[in-house]
């Protein structure tokens, strides 16, 4: 996104500071590059935060922010609120996602442990803001996304503190932490900026990918190549192996009943399902997607699933994805592997990597979560 | 259907026989009315079948039988092969469904121990036959419905043998069950009758009525209520509670992006989900794939989801299902509910009771399995 601004606004720019992950591929000439913990924070992350703050302060409300944000962002830029650590905020959220809070909650507790999240970096600064979002967020919310730092934030400390309580880590966190929502409960310390306020008149935040977008991509492009196609959901979540028989039940009704569409078939959904890891196996969610469908369409002929993440990487392996057919299943016990047990053990990758089907692009640069397809040439 | 029968060909009938689960509600009166176990088969299932069989073969090629068949007759009608016991088919059942075995790999199995399944009943009798089922298995594999005692059986004992080995029960058997599949190896006993012999020549299996006729109806009205609508399978599988999520992701699109359809949405899916039950709690799959799409849609508006099983009962409740909309959850919590744990502990019933929404038919007498409707109005 950096190298995209340089390259077609460059002229224009006074500077820029980009926080990244580890080792980037390319970096943007003219601008300042800092790499940062993902997706535990770390002090460099926090260093860059206070970077980014101390530069939005520094401009007048002549000045105008290019601010280009995508999924990430949330461990990248971490700059605790006052009286607090990285440290308490590390703490925290390893708390919640150990007792399982979903995404949304987690970010909820975060903004209000931050001086960067929840709208304040909008408010640190008297320049216009122009935020250009990409988003890895099911349904877009522009306060989610990276904890969105130019977006109003309408939670509360209340919230904040009833999901610490309602997990019941609250009694367990450091005492910094507690003392820091205690004061914020009690309005010592300011909340995050609302919507409607006057801050937001001169903060422009928008969507410029999503996975919506992606997915009407794929079904252009199926037209074209002469299927009917159907977009299902943009926001496929659930179990993943679960999410995988869901997607063989409908394929297996083009057939039947031609029923969501008939052949040529291009069914479109996208999301992020989850996976639960039990066992240490090696895989990922679009992988465990891919072969829980292929279980339940062995049965089947001329039947195709197909996933991948739209970052080019499906959990902690070196795939985007993977693609199956009907005749996967025959074909992985005749390597002598056992699909089932395999999925079970959340050892999907060893199936396609003995038959073959993964999906490889390497890193593409951006996510906006992953793409599904049941393809009935 | 019995009752359909006498209503429509009375005056027809020579006799006639019916085995059904315990305590029917009405019975047709000129037939003879036999109760068996379900679902484990018991010692007047057993009865029941032995009369069967001797009714049907004393017939001549010049008799007409009317079957009708609907699911359950896998466990009401048991006739263990020759050499074997009602106790053996019930431990190797038992073995089958504790290991995790899928139904159609419990009916391979129980089809090569049968006197009655796998087409066995066909061959029984040189009278020509008219089958009239009503499907309760998704895709309505005609060898599987009550485990098919007027189908061809394509399956062997080599594979129903594969099956006990592989789920590694093969040792655990009573001895008389391993040297009944033994002599089916060695070919020292008959085979299921398969596909393209004579037999079937005067067998006639007709589907009376399946889960695709139960979703088209709903489809029917659906549009005549004014409503977009749109079926997406008849052969829903999947884990409850992440089938719920899968539907409460569709339904969240419909008004984000007008996909799948745009408002009055209806959008109508059928099959048969599972429960993995780990805890005590009250609940049944409908509810629980309707708890779990409740809690995906919390955020959204004016969205609906339902789900019942259409034998009028869900899991074992006394209910048929359960209807709930985005303000559910809201509402459970104000009740002191928490959805998230009740849904985790399988006691989904409990939220329905306190809020509402449970949708009571009684028994319909047919099960054509469930069907699943998210409607945005």
């Amino acid at each position: 996104m950096a190298i995209a601004v340089e390259r077609i606004v460059g002229p224009f720019l006074q500077g820029g500071l980009v926080v990244t992950t580890d080792k980037p591929a390319r970096c943007p000439k003219s601008m300042m590059v800092r790499e940062a913990g993902h997706p535990l924070p770390d002090y460099r992350g926090q260093k860059a935060a206070h970077e980014i703050l101390q530069l939005v302060d520094s401009l007048t409300a002549q000045d105008l922010i290019l601010f280009v944000l995508s999924g990430g962002a949330s461990s990248l830029l971490s700059a605790p609120s006052p009286g607090l650590t990285l440290q308490n905020k590390r703490e925290t959220t390893r708390a919640l996602l150990r007792c399982g809070a979903t995404i949304r909650e987690i970010n909820i507790v975060r903004k209000h442990m931050s001086a960067i999240k929840g709208g304040r970096l909008a408010a640190a600064t008297p320049a216009t803001i122009y935020a250009l979002i990409l988003s890895d967020v099911p349904g877009d919310d522009l306060s989610t996304i990276g904890s969105g730092p130019t977006a109003p934030d309408p939670t509360t400390y209340e919230e904040a503190f009833a999901i610490l309580r309602r997990y019941r880590i609250w009694t367990a966190l450091p005492r910094a932490v507690r003392h820091h929502f205690q004061r914020g409960l009690a309005g010592t310390i300011p909340e995050t900026p609302k919507p409607n306020t006057p801050i937001f008149r001169r903060v422009h935040n928008c969507i410029i990918g999503n996975n919506v977008q992606a997915a009407s991509a794929i079904s252009r492009q199926a037209r074209r190549l002469g299927y009917r196609s159907l977009i299902l959901t943009s926001q496929l979540t659930g179990e993943a192996k679960e999410v995988g028989k869901v997607l063989g039940s409908i394929g297996k009704d083009i057939d039947r009943i031609g029923r969501p569409i008939s052949r040529p078939a291009c069914i479109i959904l996208g999301g992020e399902p989850t996976v639960t890891v039990h066992g240490s196996g090696k895989g990922g969610r679009a992988q465990e997607v891919v072969l829980g469908a292929a279980l339940a369409i062995a049965s089947q002929r001329k039947l195709w699933v197909a996933g991948l993440g739209t970052d080019g990487r499906d959990g902690p392996t070196d795939v985007a994805g993977a693609v199956a057919n009907d005749r996967f299943v025959a074909q992985c016990r005749a390597k002598g592997l056992d699909p089932h047990r395999l999925l079970a053990m959340h050892a999907s990758y060893a199936c396609f990597q003995a038959v073959g089907g993964h999906i490889r692009t390497g890193p593409t640069g951006t996510n906006v979560n992953d793409v599904y397809l049941i393809l009935a040439p």
